[in-house]
């Protein structure tokens, strides 16, 4: 189909959203997989690791840069926060596409990145060549130019994606609340409490308020949407569920306006989005809708009485959230079709 | 323990709330359970239908409210909105308390009711002999001259337990966004396409919003609170799991305080509340925590930036929220000791 | 890809069965779909009624098969049982392939089919032209003459996949015990108690014990395999999940044998089906591992004490249990690759 | 109620099994909690690591054998496998009755239990004073000399309930095929991959086949019912649920019969139990009944064609399957109420 196939790396990819990209990058038209890393499970093939990916015998290997700079043009890096520092550089400069699901290339302001993610950003001047990857609201950011994407966090693409139309149209004003529930694989495949079955099963719970690190890349989000910034009180909820991720947002009506008119806003903004749907006013996303795909699902309400606009988006966070989102962003770098490899329903039910 | 046995009937006692009703009256020692009523499953017995329930040989009967009246002294009321208008007066007439758990005879204002329930209210003088059930709030409500108990819903027990001390003291006012998720047993025993398993499962999603019927329920507690009115946003969600309540309560923060400050009056207000635990500054609580027990728990934050309290209560639907509250509410109105019947703990896991 | 479309019709494409048919035959390569039709839902569009296939804006209309039978080549019955009998005939006259997901042609026997069914079968002589679709164990059977195919069910796919290689080769005999559990999804998207949320939630059953209209199905399969009958003892279970299907297939051992000679039966039988993993000896197949794709995974232990085979197939009960098979048997008996529209990953998670 | 208090410790009290106990002992009217120990959350309370238990301020202590033995009457051993060896010879010599939920004392051949278990029993001499503690089947055998009760573990305990009034009557014979499926609570507090939110959510699987250490425990309770050994393949399944345990249990059966007679047997033996329900004939017991109480529930079914009789016993594998159970069996032996601090259904729903 394509004229070549991209030589593709991804790194940590024995976690879940390593896994999901390896699914997707396995089946993909434009990309062949060369490599697959993994620290904790090097010497592992990927089907032994993940029955469900049956066939792909390619076997972990550990991280080694200049291996995959020697044979790879685009590198995904599946690695925990703070992890992404250590290896962009090198695979920059090597000349690769690094497109990087961490938080360590989301924040433009490199201050607020030290503040929340307690480290020292050591490679700031890699923002100048880094796009924000999130295609809906600034597709046109990524550019020939464009060496690195900073693929956005869950949390803040869903919220994004709900509330952009009737903020970038100044229909709504801050403060802004964003109530957020996530499936249980937000949290990744490493061990805790919180995430054995029998804590989680059966129960729903707010966590990290006030402290979780998609804040200020939420806020950055708002900011730049609205040009000024907006007020935010942003609480994740983990909820009993593998898959799937709500965002519900609450934000004042700025000007007398009704909710068809808010509505046309949203269905003009994502006419033509090709991952996106707009559901009619008063009907709202449910995460089952987008299980296993790409898309982003939007409802909106407004209650009448408050002067409130509810806003509502469902996303696969594995996919949508992030491996999905990653390969759209890379598609659209690489001059590919921006939906290939991802041009498939979620499961019906 | 108590000199008398109360003799009680359970109407609609085959539904979810009627069967957690007979679950706590049959081992309550305050209580013997005179009838259960049961339109579509008379003649089963209790056991047939709630294998739980084993060694429950009562048979559910038709409902008769003059056979009712006639041996028991009180009666609770699980039936949908609306019904229980046909059937209290006459038992109230007779003198039983009547203890109604649906929808009929929370709201003080009855056009409002007429507004959001689509009947006319055809027995709004029993409303003088009314009390809203819920102690924690409006425990001295209760008195000897209560014939009837309007058993608060189960979104308004959660949100009214989250907010009370802070917007009772002043420390918060509206607008208030109130996001909250209920387990689907919250959706009763009755069948829908929402609660088909495959359906609810692995699930989330807002519904009915602007349009939830216990809108106007939140909104009277809130004014009762504050004093005042307060601007009301309220949107549910249906959670996959079977029981659990969480409400997470916005409210922006009035005046200049601190998370310390807001916590004792919280810790104030509750001390010696019997079912309420409030949790350290910054611990959220988990639906689990209250699984099958009376129990409500709160937690708060503060969030800084936005000068915004979020304030979350969990509870079991089922019991705090119905048919538990339900039970301490006829304890208090009968003089038994409050937690009599209702002092176990939930599941730990 | 393939020289032509066929033009398919799915018939009954509202339910779980047929919105599983939708999906995969949308995104195939060599099928068109022509018409959808539902009784309970025409008017509606697929994605109205199945958000998750957005854009697929197709409209359900009543079944009408005479503007099938002029329109289309291809019909994919997903109808309930005794429901095929009704309409097979007309199509299959008409010089449609007609695949069959339902019951109604599975069984070679009429009057086994007339006792479990409770039915006339109306139309035996369409038996002569039907083929078992079950292309792992009777791929040979599809030849260019088939002009129905009988889409074998859920529970006997898992289990005769399970025990072939053991039974054919004569490692094992009867009397095989069959402990088969399955997702909700498996009763449809028809409501009923048992599969209400709270009901089916965070329990596990035995169901339809000595009664279910697969054992004589399964029976029919063992038979064929083993060329006599065999002794069996089927027991399903209901799981709360919403998709997946295990069979865990107990036989006694036959002859003298181990672990390894057997292992190596299995392997050899399936080591060219594109469909299907045999795991090393003593490494069972989970249901995720399958979820979403036509896979179908084994595993063996010999219990060495007792001398009983124990061998396990996961599948999803919606696609190799359904639908998916259906298009690999469409595939087959029109020339098709085999993998077709089928050649795709389950979830990793 | 009681003359007296009995003085107990709960030793590993953190854990699930450990947990539950608690939630029992500390509501029960005979015993006094003395102490709760675990050495990884010494320093604790409980109601801070469970806050279901509301209230329950004891703070968790590293465990100590001589205070225990100064200030208690009983001690319940929620420990691994193993450790109990280490712990109980000390307790019982001091005088203490010993309650065992580990499998150190349950097999009363050394030589088994060294095979199994890889390690020496190095207090055999206990087992002379130990009783196996399953009231329904052995009651008496928990007498005044008892020092140690070893509680059966949870496969053990729904599946020698299930089997043993056909077993014991005759009326079947081995070769028994059990295949049984647990919540994962089952595998306790300690983290797993398997055990791990999104890997367990949505999943059945077989596990340990021919490996479980419950199998010489099954097989040597189905010896002394039988009076012989019996043939047996036990095959264990981790099911997607926090609670319940099933175990179906499928055996020939050996002489005429039906399946009347064969209920006749069941309902006989347990006319008097306080915690067994027999179903009717074809009624089989889900695991939702049992959730969060002491029951069995049993359903049998006979295969007709097969001559094989379907056994199903539902339990809550940490009240039934442990800590219910061993309270039980301390009721027993000290001459309280069986049922004291039991008697309560489970959830309805």
């Amino acid at each position: 189909m394509e004229a070549r196939m991209h030589k593709a790396a991804i790194i940590g990819a024995a976690g879940y959203t390593g896994a999901e990209l390896t699914r997707l990058l396995l089946a993909h038209p434009g990309f062949s997989v060369e490599t697959v890393t993994s620290t904790s499970d090097a010497g592992r093939s990927v089907s032994d690791l993940y029955p469900a990916m049956a066939g792909a015998d390619m076997v972990y290997v550990e991280p080694d840069a200049s291996a995959i700079a020697a044979t790879c043009d685009v590198a995904f890096l599946a690695v925990p926060h703070t992890a992404a520092l250590a290896i962009a550089p090198a695979l920059v400069e090597a000349g690769l596409l690094v497109v990087d699901l961490s938080a360590d290339y989301r924040l433009s302001d490199t201050a607020t990145y030290e503040t929340w993610y307690g480290v020292e950003h050591t490679s700031a001047y890699l923002l100048g060549g880094a796009a924000y990857g999130l295609p809906e609201l600034w597709r046109d950011s990524i550019g020939p130019a464009t060496s690195l994407i900073a693929c956005p966090g869950c949390y803040p693409t869903a919220t994004l994606v709900a509330i952009a139309p009737a903020l970038g149209a100044g229909i709504v004003s801050g403060p802004i609340v964003v109530d957020a529930k996530s499936g249980v694989s937000g949290a990744g495949r490493g061990l805790s409490e919180a995430t054995h079955f029998p804590s989680a099963n059966e129960s729903l719970e707010p966590y990290s308020v006030g402290k979780h690190r998609h804040t200020p890349e939420i806020a950055q989000g708002l900011a730049r949407i609205a040009g000024t910034p907006v007020g935010l009180t942003f609480v994740p909820h983990l909820a009993p569920m593998t898959r799937g991720l709500l965002s519900t947002v609450y934000a004042p009506i700025a000007a007398e306006t009704d909710a068809a008119r808010i509505h046309a806003a949203y269905t003009e903004m994502y006419a033509d989005e090709p991952f996106v749907t707009v559901h009619p006013v008063g009907r709202m996303p449910a995460t089952k809708e987008v299980t296993g795909s790409n898309r982003a699902h939007v409802g909106i309400a407004v209650d009448g009485g408050s002067g409130i606009l509810v806003a509502a988006c469902a996303i696969d966070n594995l996919v949508k959230g992030a491996a999905g989102q990653a390969v759209q962003c890379a598609n659209i770098r690489l001059g590919l079709d921006e939906v290939a490899g991802l041009d498939f329903p979620g499961l019906v039910v």
